[in-house]
């Protein structure tokens, strides 16, 4: 293909007139995490871009509205890139796409945005889901999505805990701290719901925490400190102290990545053409 | 050990008054099917009486409310064994095993039973349910757990058929064939509901049988022959056809074993100890 029109080196083809915004959903056992690091690990970015490639016969970058680590999963992850009239997304765009992508990544949707339109900085709020299976008998359909832990948990307890996370606090504790220099560590939380669910006839509890933004591993950081109290170790109010402290040595474990799922992403309506 | 009391090689040290039954759940993707087969295969009957074996120190055979294949899940699967005093069951005997067993194996529960009770024998009725992903976007979480069928189904018209297998019918053509010979291919069907369910963000439609006891292939060969009638293929009334047939050939395919789960077994109340 080299030296033809559509060869894959090309990036400038589109005319910039919309955005292509696709739905995806991941196993995160199975990839290095979302963002392109080396070219030896797979990445769920470098499997989206050579799909991409292939479909479009060009190269094609995608921004992401949240980038998880390994071992996190997804169902409601966004990615962006522009795109050209002739590529308007349509059935057979996801049909293509789902069929060459690895087993491990799907796309659920494909959506046309307006110019200018990113996955990243439009995203007005994000959410993010945690299960938990607690007690001595572990988890088996739910082995791969959940975090097991041997102690029946205080979820009374958990939540009035996680009621003191809501509204805007500076998260420095709950950041992991080489990436927060230099950086603002406030960000607003605007819910942590805490629930009892069976899936696949497994019982877990699930924490689903939404807001704007999250510093780095912060979801994991919260669910472990409020495991700290549902385990009893620490009353809620230990939660003021951790906040108080911008310390992340005072916060709790960072809790596994296999139990946190990226859950969705809600933008502005009129960003869809 | 070899020669000591508690050599594993004694099956007799138990005074036959009562039995434990164990509920199990498993990853049937793990094992070639629940019966133990040659050596070399690992099966859930191999893995369980392993671990009991190494528990309470002598050999012992478990009876299965319902053998599974190859792939085939459970979640209520129910193993019986006749047990001394001594056995037992209590907390720590759950939490034993489920420390002795691999992954992919869990004990849900271990109760007393009478003497004389057969997890086999004693099961009233038997419930299997098969999960079916329909339409072009392919399961994630649910992949190992279910089926995936490109067309969408007509949920309504896999209702209609699914009416005319309910009660006592001759369910040869619903048989592996070579396993039915010389035995009786009539079985009563309770119930079979089919209902749209989403479970870890992901739509799927469930069909669950319950029945007083099954011929081999039994449950998938339904799901495969309402497939029929569900894809358009068939009218619902092609049932009446292929159930007068007594024709394995008359049914559909026998659907895969990864979208089955042997859910749960019921037993007289009164053989609780």
């Amino acid at each position: 293909m080299s030296g033809s029109a559509r060869s894959v080196t090309s990036v400038d083809n589109t005319d910039g007139r919309f955005v292509i915004a696709l739905t995806l959903a991941y196993n995160g056992a199975l990839f290095h995490g979302f963002a392109t690091q080396r070219r030896t690990l797979s990445t769920v970015q470098d499997r989206i871009e050579a799909a991409l490639a292939t479909r479009l016969s060009r190269k094609v970058e995608v921004v992401c509205a949240g980038r998880t680590d390994a071992g996190v999963h997804a169902r409601g992850q966004v990615v962006s890139f522009n795109a050209s009239e002739s590529e308007r997304p349509n059935a057979s765009l996801l049909r293509s796409l789902n069929g060459l992508l690895d087993p491990g990544v799907v796309v659920l949707e494909a959506r046309s945005a307006r110019r200018g339109f990113s996955a990243r900085f439009d995203a007005m709020t994000r959410e993010y889901r945690y299960r938990i299976v607690d007690g001595p008998i572990p988890p088996l359909a739910l082995s791969d999505f959940a975090w097991h832990v041997r102690k029946n948990l205080d979820v009374e307890a958990m939540r009035e805990a996680a009621a003191l996370l809501v509204v805007e606090h500076d998260f420095k504790s709950f950041c992991r701290s080489s990436s927060a220099e230099g950086r603002g560590t406030v960000r607003r939380v605007d819910s942590i719901d805490i629930v009892h669910r069976v899936e696949l006839g497994e019982a877990y509890i699930e924490v689903r925490v939404v807001g704007n933004a999250f510093l780095h591993n912060m979801v994991r950081t919260m669910v472990g400190t409020l495991y700290e109290v549902g385990a009893g170790r620490r009353d809620p109010e230990y939660i003021r102290g951790v906040l108080a402290l911008r310390l992340r040595d005072s916060a709790g474990q960072t809790a596994p990545a296999k139990g946190l799922t990226f859950w969705h992403v809600d933008y502005p309506e009129d960003v869809w053409l």
